[in-house]
């Protein structure tokens, strides 16, 4: 067997360096890319106000959002608690409007810690919503997985 | 001394390949683990209107989140400037509530600008508050520690 | 050529090593201090009330941000939408204070939708706004980029 050179070692071990180093660049840029990835556009809309010119704003928001942004490009979520529970009821004035963001794709999630403080069931809301245990949590939470928030 | 192989060399070469792409590995899972370490639940809720129904919802919202994730697993602040700050003072309406979120844990700071403006001394503060210069900056600087934003 | 002994080998390996760890620690204190960078303050307030004495708090938060943060150490971002664009109109009861900020650095966008939405045109508002499509939109973006949000 032909013993391998002084030079033929150390370049191997520049080639081995080199490999590395573009490792360590692809796991960090994989990472970055992460990030940007995560940074797609979401938001959630806190409805907690029983006043429904807050309500029509909230609604106008999300329509502009949806609009503006693209319906592919935006994750929109609304969560209503407190007296802001009162915009989802069954008898809510602008029952038709909700209606009709739900079918560009917003999400809506009602505080079931109000409906059990206000002895509601879910045959008194509209129908398409969602249900989450805390609304605060829900708010918490998505602003953890980057969303932006916002309270009209 | 037995030189070594071809052979032998480039096993070496390969388990310290191995090794340090472990390494790239550990320090890049190092630091998401150090990301997601961060996301622990933390939030901070904003007081800045002079009325007492948004002070028992706010209450109620910060009694909500320690209750659903858990007295340990949640870090709350709630910051009062401007109209805000009568919720903390001496002769405050829910002097007996904010005494029981401070219990379990809560924490209050509330602004001096808005204390100065309002000629207003610790002494006429409840008990167990923390104080910061300006309430904005302090709720901007939790938002950056990664503090979840609600304003009830 | 001399032949490297077994112990020149390994050395030089160790060295190896040590480089590239010393690479992977770089890279990935690299990363961590550009999100430290990106953590430089910035804020966005919105304004969606049509109520003045909102506005005047709103400006107090401004005047203070700046004052506290230092005006080189903070972006701060105005944001008014819906019923909170009266603020900025030509007749507004806080224009004088509205110039005042605007020259402490502070700068304000005005919603494009809710401009057409009450038929106003850029002659109706103060001089040195600048004007959004959608100031839902802006505000999700900033809060994407890092803005800390504060409703007032």
């Amino acid at each position: 067997m032909k013993r391998l050179s002084h030079l033929a070692y150390f370049t191997r071990l520049l080639v081995l360096a080199l490999a590395l180093s573009g490792l360590v660049q692809a796991s960090v840029q994989a990472q970055e890319s992460k990030t940007q990835a995560t940074k797609k556009s979401k938001v959630v809309f806190q409805v907690s106000d029983g006043d429904s010119k807050k309500w029509e704003l909230t609604l106008s928001n999300v329509k502009n959002v949806i609009k503006d942004l693209g319906k592919d490009n935006v994750d929109v979520e609304v969560v209503a608690y407190g007296p802001g529970i009162d915009m989802f009821k069954f008898e809510s004035p602008v029952a038709g409007r909700i209606e009709e963001v739900l079918k560009l794709g917003a999400q809506v999630m009602i505080c079931e810690n109000t409906m059990r403080a206000q002895k509601l069931s879910k045959s008194d809301m509209l129908d398409n919503l969602g249900y989450v245990e805390a609304g605060v949590s829900q708010l918490i939470k998505r602003q953890q997985q980057g969303y932006a928030y916002i309270r009209p």
